[in-house]
C-alpha cells in the first residue's frame, strides 16, 4: 500500500496539489473528511473539532460549543482525546490498504509505520494571501491584513499541534522527504513532477 | 537559458544530485570550477579560498597562507573581495547563455534575474556521517564524531555566507523552489523526479 502525506502552510495551495496528485495517481484522498469522522464518533461539532485541534487559543469558545458533553474537561484534556481519536481513524484509513494521499492531520508521523512520502507545501506570504483572497467566498470579504492574521494563526496551531505530537518542527525540512515552494508555480503544473517523486519512493521502498 | 541552482548541506548528496542531474539534462555543469576560477584570477590556493569563503573561522589561517600578495587585508575584506570575484565568474557562466546546474556558492542569489529553478538538499545527520565515511579517500580516516564536527563547521560557514549574500537564512523553505531531503533515498532514484521538476519550471517561466 502506498500512502502519500502532505502537510502545509494554509494558502499554499497543498490541499490542491493533494486532491490533483490524488486524481492523477487513482489514489483515494483524505482531508475534510478526518475531521468530519472525528467530529461524528465524538457527538461534536466538526468547526470546534477542527478549533480545537489546530487553531489554540481555544480557551473562549470550550464553554459556547462544547456540544453534546456535560462534562467541561479542560482544552488539553479535550484536545488529547481528540488526537487520539484522529489515529484511531488515520490507522482505520491505513488498515484499509488502500493507496492514498492524507493531508494535514500529522498523518506522516501517526502512520510513520506505513512508510509514507512525506511532503510539506508551503509558499511566500504574498502568495498565500492572494490565493485566500481569491478563493474565498463572496461573503467572507476580509483585507488582505485580515488574511494574513487568518494565516498565521492558523500555521501557529499546526505547528503545535505537530510540536504535541512528534516532538519535531513543523515545516522543517529534517521533517519531511520534500518540500515545495509553490510561489512561482501553478500548482497543475507540479503535479506530475510529484507523481514522479511518489512512485521512485514507492519503487525503491519494497 | 536554464540555470538549475543546488544548495545543499555538506554530505547530503546535493553534489551528486546536481552532476547526475545535468548529465541527464545535458547540461554544463560547474562546482568546483567556480572555486578553482577565483583562485586563479586572484593568484591564490583553491583550498585557501574554499576556506575563506565556507568555512569560519579562518583568523588563524590567513597570515600563513594568504598567498602572493604583501598587503594583509583583514579576513572580512578578503572574503568581500572573493564574494566579488565570485559574483563576476558566475555571471560570466550565466552571460555565456548555456543551460547549466550550478552546485554550491549562493548562485540561486547570485543569478535570481536569470530566474533559475532553486534546489536545496539535505539529510539526517546520520546519514550524512555515514556517506561521508564511504566517500572519504584511505588517508583521512575519520571517527563519526569527527565528520559530525566537520559537517557542522561547513555548514556553519555556508550558513554565514548565506545570510551575507542575502540576509535570508540558508536551508529555509522559504529560500528554495524545492527542498529534497536525501535521508532514505538512493541519489540516483531521485534524479527523474526532479528533472522533471525542472522540465516544469522551465516551461511555465517562459
Amino acid at each position: 500500500m502506498q500512502i502519500i502525506t502532505i502537510s502545509r502552510e494554509f494558502g499554499s495551495g497543498g490541499r490542491e496539489l493533494g486532491k490533483r496528485l490524488a486524481d492523477m495517481l487513482g489514489f483515494d484522498y483524505y482531508d475534510r473528511e478526518i475531521i468530519a469522522g472525528i467530529a461524528a464518533n465524538k457527538d461534536l461539532d466538526a468547526r470546534f473539532v477542527e478549533n480545537v485541534m489546530d487553531a489554540p487559543p481555544v480557551w473562549q469558545t470550550v464553554s459556547l460549543t462544547y456540544g453534546h458533553s456535560f462534562a467541561l474537561p479542560t482544552v488539553q484534556t479535550l484536545q488529547t482525546d481528540l488526537l487520539l481519536e484522529q489515529k484511531k481513524i488515520l490507522e482505520k484509513i491505513a488498515q484499509a490498504g488502500r493507496n492514498c494521499v492524507i493531508v494535514g492531520r500529522n498523518a506522516d508521523i501517526i502512520l510513520a509505520d506505513y512508510l509514507p512520502l512525506s511532503i510539506f507545501v508551503c509558499a511566500s506570504m504574498q502568495s498565500k494571501v492572494k490565493r485566500c483572497i481569491e478563493r474565498a467566498d463572496a461573503s467572507e470579504q476580509l483585507t488582505p491584513a485580515q488574511v494574513e492574521r487568518n494565516i498565521k494563526r492558523i500555521d501557529k496551531g499546526r505547528s503545535r499541534t505537530r510540536e504535541i505530537i512528534s516532538g519535531g518542527k513543523w515545516g522543517d525540512r529534517s521533517q519531511y522527504n520534500l518540500i515545495v515552494n509553490t510561489t512561482d508555480w501553478q500548482i497543475k503544473q507540479l503535479v506530475p513532477a510529484v507523481a514522479q517523486f511518489a512512485e521512485a519512493w514507492f519503487q525503491q521502498r519494497n
